[in-house]
């Protein structure tokens, strides 16, 4: 087994830390009891570890092929994901009247987690393909929401976001290209769009992008584009498929990683289809207001990419503790044995292995809780709550996309460094991780992309507000760890304390100086969100302590609660440590990136 | 040019942070004045990117390719080694009996910086070659030193490193490979060795392995390694090559990065070559000191492998700097410009290459300053100061190896990272310095490996007197810091004085823990060397501030002085700021470490 899906942790955090039981009280959630949640989540370990889990390394070495417009995956992947589509995992979290399990996000985020771990380039298939039902159920009409969601819940069709242009990258102003109404309602799109994921493959028989383009009278800017269907293949009336759309592949890029992932360049308009020329296009929602309803979709997405991290992360570790415990490698440093020892054994060895862990796990709490505060904002019966929960969800969704995918860099690193010299070696494995995770901080936004959206719209708009009412929940948690009172708890309680003042320092120094000088706010986002996603998560490092600590103390003996226990003391010796450092860096640490001249670099 | 050597930034490092002055005037050393060693630089410079760097790109497509035995390396590497080998490179700081150039180590690592900035793969032909040398001049026979090293400086021989088996990497006592003597001064060479950088090739006519063997009685463990010369092919009296011997490259390894070098499985004794079984070889000084005399051309390599690190950081920050001029993205966070403008305009952007820039900037002045004190170690007239030289040097070669190749990986992911999806497809050269760089913690030792011998022999051994006479001298510099009264002098002061304190404190905790707490010392091996590493660069900085404000007093107008007191503050901000966090890991961060149970991983 190369992949051993952490259930046990995931109950943990969806029990103790997320609030599953509330979640399940929130009307249309009623589903989500405890047993049914653990039975879907180990139905989904198993199908994730036995049949996508074996495919990620294969799909590494053969990559997805592209020959004169046509994508093949690698071996297997379409076999994996005609099973996926059918058991219903790609419906888990979409409506039931579209054939949707519509079971809470809570629930929905540790499978995605483990369909991640097992496979980052098979999984991207489901995670566009999600993002596109999700932007046609707050955008589409109901005939489009007919038409194209229960196909792709079935998997019979897959989804795609079209955003990027070689001039438009994170900068969607730039987009150029064209809508041209055909007076008939329909449009013909005509461009280039480029770093598509899944954007062609042969997984599905049909494909639906959403594309973002222009109308001919369209404003200039951000406030010009609409949102637009461009299915593959023309869909007649009784959902049978038609005419080739014209839309083509040119070609797919050779990547650092996600190798088995085709990322593709498409063609819009070259009149190579059966419709004639320009790519038949319907216009989702209204005209001009394409970027709103991609924000949707751009949530999801992200909020998704952060669970890659996680995912991605969690396999670096496993695999990087089994070869600890296998590789046998010098004396111990302490004595105690005259021969030498497995690695793990020694003590660094273990600071590497409880680094990874702890942050994994730190990132796993933070994403569940997250998803359980979206949960309430959709479901909640009262207005307020959904408000509130909505504005923490909002919130937390760059920290677990910007710090959970910068972690799993570091994550997977410190995995090829256990390894040691096999490590570097291809066949290993563990080399794969660490290309693979390298896109995580770059799609769906860059970490500066996550770190802009956490300062403007997140921290600077509502003057910290929400930022305070967790630095609050973090204080609260600080006093019932020093009530506690146990050496690991009061340990942690310091060190939270210290990054909790640091944190709001931090949003004052990000509240009273966006306005009067944004370039020194800016040169510390990154900073701040690499901050605020070490407090918030180390905060639910801390929560897990006292969870545990309770079970211990209503005389649970299962050394689960006794590990979490130390590893949310290693998190916060280890991890948390550096948030007033941080402080110091945004605080104090703008003057060289202003002062310096572009001209000088 | 895709590289351009930063000889400005070299002989500022030499001349106002190493001393070249004072080397100079060293007995020996005496060519090495400043417009020599400006011309040697540039003239470095110019091949280096000239010749070297266009093969960069070219050698990680074509990779070195393995048919039957016969290594073959990509198109252009054999000239360029001919090139770099008469131009007199590979004996810049080799004896002049030897065909050298005799010109000292502070001369010697900037060029060394150059060849790997340029190349990474093609540089490893030449740090081996010297590791090679370097073992011969210490503990060679005369004969064995005129039969071999004038050789290897002229590049018709090149020089390898055989240390690793399948079951012996870290640990060296679990060396397996044999030697059996022969009666007649020889030994015939049995065993298998992996790991081999350039163990097989074309770029030269013959290869000169040094191996680590047992010979037939010796005790076990690392006090029974002998080491020996195995050529490739046997050596005529008269100097030239005779017989095949029986060491064969049996496979060459898929690696993550530097695919241009080849890393050799190489067979001994598989009685394939023309001398019957059993591979020839020589003794190097006497039977069982083998692992002694390895460490000289091991530390050697460990400075160069530091050196590596910077070389392809400092090429993954030019990169980054002219895409984050070209590409056009955005408009200003301050509203200065109404339409986008290159990234580099972007606080955020500009953030990452500063940190680029600042740690690639303070690695190597660490290694510059560690090259003079090498240099004043076998050189200066006054043993008292030699064995000073001498310990400060052995204390910085574990930061500069893992400090500086830790720091790679950082900067050249952070390099990936300004490309934004640009930078995952390989063919913009980003990804292939994050993949180089990956190797660097790994190779010539591991970072753990580098902070065990930080730990005990460099720290604990002389019960931190090395240290603290560094902490002594980073107060001189805080004082003059403050006398300066700049407000950059100052804030760089405030957080070098708080890093000084916090690496006092921490060389306390290693000293008065190692014996009776070895396991909690080791918990912090990495994070020490990582803080060690932080404050003795960012010191070198803070030196650099001050002589950069030296010059400006004293009328200098060049922007580069104003840049570089920009740059110490940019890495007193942001990275020396970590160092009291890192304490606080070291200091209170073990207790999770140690009670972590090994079976609950």
């Amino acid at each position: 087994m190369t992949y051993n899906a952490p259930v046990k942790d995931m109950m943990f955090v969806l029990k103790e830390l997320a609030g599953l039981d509330q979640v399940s009280q929130l009307p249309g959630c009623e589903d989500a009891t405890e047993e049914t949640v653990e039975a879907v989540l180990n139905e989904n370990a198993k199908f994730t570890s036995e049949v996508v889990a074996p495919l990620n390394w294969t799909g590494d070495v053969e990559a997805a092929t592209w020959n004169n417009g046509v994508v093949k995956t690698a071996t297997g992947f379409k076999d994996a994901f005609k099973q996926f589509t059918e058991a219903g995992w790609q419906g888990l979290q979409h409506p039931t009247e579209f054939g949707g399990q519509g079971l809470p996000k809570v629930v929905a985020t540790p499978c995605m987690e483990m369909v991640n771990g097992s496979n980052l380039s098979f999984a991207l298939c489901p995670l566009l393909t999600d993002g596109a039902i999700e932007a046609l159920l707050v955008a589409g009409s109901q005939e489009q929401k007919e038409t194209y969601i229960p196909k792709m819940i079935s998997g019979e069709w897959t989804g795609t976001m079209n955003l990027t242009e070689p001039q438009a990258g994170s900068d969607l102003a730039l987009v150029r290209t064209k809508a041209v109404p055909q007076g008939d309602g329909t449009y013909r799109i005509f461009g280039q769009k480029i770093y598509i994921t899944y954007g062609e493959h042969d997984m599905a028989e049909n494909i639906v992008h959403l594309v973002l383009a222009r109308t001919p009278d369209a404003p200039e800017g951000v406030k010009g584009i609409s949102l637009f269907i461009v299915p593959k293949f023309m869909v007649n009336d009784d959902g049978s498929l038609g005419k080739r759309n014209d839309v083509f592949c040119a070609s797919i890029e050779h990547k650092l990683g996600i190798k088995a992932s085709p990322t593709a360049v498409l063609l819009y308009g070259d009149n190579k289809g059966d419709v004639g020329e320009g790519a038949v296009g319907y216009l989702i929602g209204e005209e001009n207001k394409g970027l709103q309803y991609m924000f949707v979709m751009m949530n999801a997405a992200r909020f998704q990419v952060g669970v890659q991290g996680i995912g991605v992360a969690e396999r670096a570790y496993q695999k990087a503790v089994q070869y600890a415990k296998d590789r046998v490698q010098s004396r111990p440093v302490d004595g105690s044995a005259n021969e030498a020892v497995a690695i793990i054994h020694h003590p660094d060895v273990k600071r590497m292995l409880m680094s990874m862990r702890s942050q994994v796990e730190a990132a796993r709490a933070m994403a569940c809780v997250a998803g359980a505060a979206y949960d309430a904002a959709h479901n909640h019966p009262d207005a307020a709550a959904r408000q509130q929960n909505q504005a923490v969800y909002e919130f937390l969704v760059p920290l677990v996309k910007g710090w959970s995918t910068e972690m799993s860099i570091e994550v997977a690193s410190t995995g090829v460094q256990v390894h040691g010299g096999m490590g570097f070696i291809e066949e290993t494995g563990a080399a794969q991780y660490y290309r693979d995770a390298k896109i995580l901080t770059i799609y769906e936004g860059t970490t500066a992309i996550q770190a802009n959206d956490l300062v403007g719209r997140k921290t600077a708009r509502d003057g910290g507000a929400v930022a305070k009412a967790l630095a609050a929940e973090m204080a609260r948690t600080v006093g019932q760890l020093n009530e506690s009172g146990s050496v690991h708890a009061k340990a942690v309680a310091a060190r939270l304390d210290a990054a909790r003042a640091a944190f709001l320092d931090t949003v004052d120094f990000v509240v009273n100086n966006m306005k009067t000088n944004p370039n020194a706010v800016f040169a510390g986002s990154v900073p701040y969100l690499m901050l605020a996603g070490t407090a918030v998560a180390g905060w639910q490092m801390a929560r897990a302590l006292l969870a545990a600590e309770g079970k211990i103390k209503s005389g649970e003996t299962d050394s689960f609660y006794s590990d979490k226990v130390l590893t949310a003391r290693f998190f916060a010796d280890h991890v948390l440590s550096k948030v007033p450092g941080q402080r110091d860096s945004v605080v104090g640490g703008f003057a060289s990136v202003t002062e310096m001249a572009v001209a000088n670099f």
